[in-house]
């Protein structure tokens, strides 16, 4: 069996699922494509399936899921859409920056019956995955502490900054969504501290380019999560739970694996620098669990509520920030 | 430009060569596919490319290139073939295990004046290219010692075995290729021993399975490679380069990067076993160095002396390992 | 010339002292130890030294310096009479558990005019060292972010737990001093969380066992301290400073550097267990610093104000985690 | 139960033996020392001892047993002297050049019925004892290939070097010891190249500066062995043991363990310089073993025969490089 999945948006993260979809996915099916920009037809065009000239006539195509990569504030409006059709959804992260219209859009979902499973990559990443599995099978004991560190190679363009929810809504997020899939438990409060180190331009968009994050968990596990926009010897992903019976820890990789010594010591390359090469397989290896639940109609991994918790956090280190305190997730709804 | 390839013989390696040339080197296209199997069918339409039903059909095909990738013992009959068609030409490795015949191919291709590449991919691999770069650029001096560590995750099966051309001919001859390229100075003379330690099947086909070669270069390096047809822990390739002033090495990757750490130790994972994954960059780049080869006109990185060369060290090393002594290079050919 | 000094309290790290002054430092002399234990006749013995039956006898042997290892309720008493007896101090941290009592005891000191050290040995280690001289450099530029892990491998006895301080006094205070000596900045905030989960006996006497601890420094860089007293893959003590121009870190030290893989991955055993085999070297250069400070009349390399500081941290640390808020360093003095 | 032991040649290593002896081993006592030099006096005014001033006055100290450290060509006069005398004897490597000066002193030792070990020290080391275990233990199944680097941060003395044997009866008979002592197999063939690289000197000597030996165990396994007098990087010890279940391998240390990432990757310090400061643990964990052998009247764990064995290999490597061939053991004795 097969899973036809049109691709809604086709920009730099769309175009890339559309060519996974299209050549990489086994089991899965590219159905074609829409933008609102001529994107979709270069898409379409280089793996030769329809391009749809509207939303609406995207849902028309016969299919058994949408992957929506649209812009953030879209995604809400084409979920409604895409479930009252009856598909399959993939959505891409985060949700919505507003907490309402999450819910509004989990509502339409779960209204439809239709499954839904949010971007969260990382989950997928095997290295990020080895942690998770070790506290899972309880290698590792009870988690008491939980370090990640999350730094870019290079800060976005500032433009994409001003609507992008800023660090802990577009960057966190991953990082919160670690923590709750690594720990098995949710966020209780939210300390949050920034600074703008990297450029001034982030500072006046209203962000930070760097981050601190403690978060304290419901099982009394504690995270910290830290963050930079400008790592300049690559892309740093790496996360850390400490337990009771040990620890287990993703690493990064290398440009490649050489090392040079001389009298002045050994050196190697920089770490990889671009998100979708570093997290190749985890994109694939998360359309492979989506066309698995779609098939069997199982739930799929990363669920609507695993898309809304992050979020959460994501407002409360916002608050924490601008008030210096402590945020309950309560606090935020 | 785009350069046009017809791939000749779709077995493994093949259709891995197909698909790469189909959709992910850039600037090349798949031109069409030709086998003796069914499995040309096959690869033709995944990819969307004229079946030819002969080498004649296939040589009619209007393309730049061909990639020779039949059984080894039809290489030099192709090449000739498609020299004359006036097609530049990647072959696999080994061109042939019969010195004249290989000396019959190249002096076809010299005579039409066609570029020739043979595919010795690891020289392409980032990790092990790092290693030859470092030697090139003098980071570490004038080298002393060579060390080559190349063990396969399992043997093939008996009958590829039998027309291998055996361990030397067949595995070793990468490393042979290594040696060269790394230490940028011919071999004078060869030392091997061997055992059977893996399977008698091996042996009854009057191979070896576990082997050590010990060269002298002309410019005064040693090289030790070590060969085993199966390294449970998986696919190990590792090369390294001593000199004066310094030494450059290569190192594997692991199946993914985590750590589990318990009080009896820290855990990783075993290495990737497969070497179409292991080399997926290697054959990447190897191919844009063709391509860029042909565009430009200018000589192709491999050339047909490197690929005659480690063929003359593998047979060198057979009649090393049956008469238990030194042997010169030149006592071959 | 030989700097002679007496060791004032022959405890586990009083006794280690002494050894090392007896033996291993060059330059030094053990002139004479006391304890109000027997201790002392056993340590005099081994290593040949006048042994003092009082704190005043102790003071009355002629010699450059003394080392005040006693019990830290003692510290201040016995520094103020070394001092008024013109001794050169060596003190071990913490200097006081009560910031008047550190005060009076630094007064005494610059009021006589003798140099002062305070046992912050880390600062020492040539793993951590390098990491802070990579930032004093300027090798990866102005700091943003420090982290500090330092997990011990088991909890100390209750009775010492007691009397220590709780873990911020007592195990934090070292990470506090690495902060200010890494980042090279005055910490302004500190934000403590807390939890008890290896020992309830531990809650019992009013301490937490595992505790996370954000500071934010004068400069702008945040530092994020995780402690854990249980650590049951060795003693784990790591430091990493990220700036604008690269990352340094240090790292442990397995007990012994060997890798074991079969097909279920790769081995390597726990880390070195115990702090005075880990911090060998660096209580022995700590020791060649204050030798060379005596000898050539030039300032000790940790200072009184050094001793002083992380103390107040390790105050506001506790006060932020029983009033669940940031708590700004002069809240306390 | 204490074991006196009179150290006999108090140079560079002697002086080490005597200082451990002294105040590092547990059980041990040092009970005097002779030279024919003035060391001794040094020595022993340092560590509190008798200083003898013939063999004889050393021979009629009062102890349990000697450590002969003095030069290699007077080694078997000693221990015959030794033997005689009842002493228990550690001998340093190489018991003697000439075979049967070894063999006349191992008849002395076996008709006084005394202990000898002989100061195979990286034996002790816990890395590479580990390798040793894990094939002892079976974790790695039946050893197919074992591969020793061993290579010095610089080369001694032109004036040492003309007595010493030459590089394989002086440096690589520690790792013909290491290639019997982790395959646990006996050497049947060896197979020598080597070259002059670093100095001409050392040619002029009569001797190689760079070598790699090639060896064939009874068991099937092979050995391969590489030597560099000069590794500007610093000293570099690794052992590797490869079998039908896995691999084993022993790594170095680096000064210490710092790595500092910019943009042009990530760098590491070099390797410890120096073989006393690398094998401390092994001269320490030896003279347990000998001290614990001497009082339970067990056998020591490095055998006359562990002496004997290296040299004829060495020996036999001398052979292969003079005559060009694989040499076998049972040509030289």
């Amino acid at each position: 069996m097969t899973i036809s999945i049109v691709v809604l948006g086709t920009g730099r993260i769309g175009s890339m699922h559309a060519e996974y979809l299209a050549r990489r996915v086994p089991g899965a099916k590219l159905a074609g494509v829409f933008d609102v920009t001529d994107s979709a037809a270069t898409v379409g065009a280089e793996f030769g399936c329809p391009v749809a000239a509207s939303l609406d006539e995207a849902l028309a195509i016969e299919a058994d899921a949408v992957a929506i990569c649209t812009s953030t504030d879209t995604h809400v409006d084409v979920m409604v859409a895409a479930a009252e059709a009856g598909r399959a959804i993939f959505c891409e992260k985060p949700v919505s920056l507003d907490l309402a219209e999450v819910d509004r859009g989990l509502a339409a979902v779960e209204a439809a019956g239709v499954p839904l499973q949010i971007g969260f990559n990382r989950r997928f990443d095997p290295s990020h995955k080895a942690v998770a599995d070790a506290v899972d099978h309880g290698a590792i004991g009870d988690v008491h502490i939980c370090n990640i560190t999350s730094r870019d190679p290079g800060p976005p363009p500032i433009e994409y900054i001003k609507v992008s929810g800023g660090i802990f809504c577009d960057m966190t997020i991953h990082d919160f969504d670690m923590a709750r899939y690594v720990t098995g438990s949710e966020v209780e409060t939210v300390y949050a501290v920034g600074a703008v180190q990297i450029d001034p331009a982030i500072g006046d968009a209203g962000d930070v380019d760097t981050a601190v994050v403690l978060l304290t968990h419901v099982s009394g596990a504690i995270t910290t999560i830290d963050n930079s926009r400008k790592a300049v010897y690559g892309y740093d992903q790496r996360v850390e739970a400490f337990g009771s019976n040990g620890m287990a820890r993703s690493d990064n990789f290398h440009d490649f694996n050489a090392r040079i010594a001389t009298d002045r010591g050994f050196t190697q390359p920089p770490l990889q620098q671009f998100f979708l090469e570093r997290y190749t397989t985890s994109y694939l290896d998360q359309w492979a669990a989506f066309v698995h639940a779609v098939e069997s109609g199982g739930a799929p991994p990363v669920t609507g509520a695993d898309g809304r918790a992050p979020l959460v956090i994501g407002l409360a280190a916002w608050k924490s920030l601008r008030e210096g305190r402590p945020v309950r997730c309560e606090e935020i709804g």
